[in-house]
């Protein structure tokens, strides 16, 4: 039975609840959190407060954000038995997977999670902001067979985060540049993995299986994972005079680009405008790098070649250089966006929380009708 | 701004892919897999059969249903690693914490669990059918205080489990009342925690990763638990001639009553009549049992006052006194639950991936436009 019903395939351009988080204007090249351009979140404001406003779904006030700041710091630290359950994961063992699960085990661990009142979810929130960094910072030590570094209370969200990846405090100019790509990655809408957190918690289930969905979605290739892709395209160039070569072959035998073009934005990225600027200013002070010359150069080949489909550079372009720049290695850009995102995904859950109502979609059903189950000797 | 666009709450009605699994139609109470009816599988068929057919997407024959069942009962055995972290957790932990803890580890400990070929996928599924009984009966025994029961390979999936929890073997009667159980709930078409599930592994995640998401949307109070709720009733209403007033009461002061009405059944569920059935068959060898008592007293008593307004007993109404009767405490109906749908979610999973499309839906953003960045000093 084939039935004659409309599919809307991948839900895409189905709106299914409202948000006063994040507003994008593909054509435009427009991101604003809370009606603020991410231009200005970038330049003026930090993780913190992004996260915070996020939260409450405005700008918060001096007393707030100091109030915020401290909970974020003084609940850094995790349970004990999840260090010891990280430090057991095979070194191997995919970022990802690890990530999901130790947010699982927190989740068990944490007496409060079957609350999930307003003040509660708040205050899991916070938490979790906090811990996902020290938890990413000790599974990137002990997968390279490092000692975990304890958190610090006198550091940034993103400096201590660097700071308990390399064991060693960054500079300030360090700990800003990364500030700013979290930033970048906050929030981006009603994306898969905010989608997925929605849909798991609108069971009325608790934030931390809402977190692990997410995860789970935001591991996924065709969401995360791109600037990874960038980094291996680096390595494949090598230097930057094989670059324009490297680009006009892939185009020439219609392969994708990895970092160039995006589903929404089809003129530019307005996160990328930002971290392709600050990748110009490090070019003017210190010189341009190798891998710098190299993206300058599949930027342009790129460009010229097909700009005129609305294929520019996008955030994930950029980003991959800065963090290893920072010391983070690939396998670990997912994770520093789940990192970010965190704060979109909380945020996400706990406004369509206030109005829940349990995801329940349909499918055309075309299968068999009719049929009777048969004896195993009556099959063929 | 408050756009004028329409918004598909809670995605109802919403059709967003094709499906041959199962079939439901809630006014004549009719539920189909394959299009064979629900009442067919659970007398003539098994949990490894109907687990196998989703899989294929048609009956097996012979030789590949005995083939499955051989692969299933030589992967019952989990790793060491898991079982550890098991006999970790906290005694009282969630039991769906704890379940959604092991899944993601289990995954983790999985060196295929990145192979999102067909091939891998069905691999795991049957790893993942296997080993969810072994975990969620692990579990059972440690918050008890009780060793860990190994399972055997000369049982049932049914009759393995109940051995495990229990240490002892069931009888075949019990072992084929907990497989027709388990039938029952193994799919139901694109309720909340499939939808989950598809909603992470269309971002081409994995299948512990898609699974993991699917615990955590079951878990929630709107999904999982209702049979739970039912057994807390029959233990406040305690003997049955206190039945009808406590309904009546309840009734009077409009409040729900646990295990009866359905969202989509509204004349009778077909799977509570196969419960039904199954009980009266019971009482009427060994006469009637407290709870059942009860339960037909709530049921003549609900019928009567408001059985006119399509509210009849649902699965969850019987259920639990069946559970309850195997052994199995209230805590663990969700886990229960799990165990049984584990098999409809790997289906679904690997029917929608045959023609993936990542989902992602949109919102209508409802908040401020053109609003600007302030200092923390300008703010009020
Ligand atoms: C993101 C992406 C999937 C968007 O795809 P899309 O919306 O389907 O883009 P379109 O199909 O509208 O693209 C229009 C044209 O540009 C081409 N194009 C799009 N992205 C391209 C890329 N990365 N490299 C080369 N060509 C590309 C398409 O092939 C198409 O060409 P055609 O008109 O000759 O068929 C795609 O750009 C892509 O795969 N980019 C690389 C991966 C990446 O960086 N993703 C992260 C995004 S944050
Ligand atoms: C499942 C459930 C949410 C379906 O709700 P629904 O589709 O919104 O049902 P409706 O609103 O169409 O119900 C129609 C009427 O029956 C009443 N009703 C529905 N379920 C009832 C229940 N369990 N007890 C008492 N009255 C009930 C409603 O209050 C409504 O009365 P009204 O017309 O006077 O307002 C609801 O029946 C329920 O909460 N059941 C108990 C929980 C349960 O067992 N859930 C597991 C389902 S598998």
């Amino acid at each position: 039975m084939t039935q004659n019903q409309e599919i809307a395939k991948g839900l895409e351009g189905v709106r299914f609840t409202e948000s006063k988080l994040t507003f994008i204007n593909g054509q435009e090249g427009i991101l604003t959190h809370l009606g603020i351009p991410i231009q200005e979140w970038a330049e003026q404001s930090t993780f913190e407060e992004l996260s915070l406003a996020l939260l409450l779904r405005r700008l918060p006030i001096a007393q707030e954000l100091a109030e915020f700041d401290a909970e974020l710091k003084a609940n850094r630290e995790i349970p004990e038995e999840l260090t010891q359950l990280i430090r057991q994961m095979p070194q191997d063992a995919n970022p990802m997977q690890a990530l999901r699960t130790a947010v699982s085990y927190l989740g068990l661990l944490d007496q409060q999670s079957e609350d999930i009142t307003p003040e509660a979810r708040r205050a899991i929130s916070v938490r979790l902001i906090a811990q996902l960094a020290t938890i990413i910072a000790a599974q990137m030590r002990a997968a390279n067979g490092k000692d975990i570094v304890a958190p610090r209370q006198d550091l940034s969200h993103a400096g201590n985060f660097l700071y308990m990846i390399n064991g060693t405090e960054p500079t300030p100019e360090q700990a800003r540049l990364f500030d700013i790509a979290l930033i970048l990655h906050v929030d981006h809408g009603m994306n898969a993995s905010t989608f997925t957190a929605i849909a798991t918690s609108s069971t009325l289930s608790d934030m931390y299986s809402a977190m692990t969905s997410a995860i789970g979605a935001l591991k996924g290739p065709l969401h995360g994972g791109a600037n990874e892709q960038v980094m291996v395209m680096l390595e494949e160039v090598g230097s930057p005079d094989k670059a324009a070569d490297y680009i006009n072959a892939k185009l020439d035998n219609k392969e994708k680009i990895m970092g160039v073009g995006h589903r929404v934005y089809k003129n530019f990225d307005p996160r990328s405008r930002v971290l392709r600027d600050y990748a110009a200013m490090v070019a003017d002070k210190e010189g341009k790098s190798t891998n710098y010359q190299i993206l300058e150069t599949i930027e342009k080949t790129v460009v010229d070649r097909i700009g005129d489909k609305g294929i520019y550079p996008n955030v994930d372009f950029y980003s991959g250089t800065v963090y290893t720049d920072l010391g983070i290695e690939k396998e670990y850009f997912t994770p520093i966006f789940a990192l970010a995102r965190i704060s979109g995904w909380c945020a996400s859950v706990m406004e369509y929380s206030e109005d829940n109502r349990l995801l329940r979609p349909s499918s055309v059903y075309t299968g068999d009708t009719d049929a009777h189950y048969l004896n195993l000797e009556d099959r063929s």
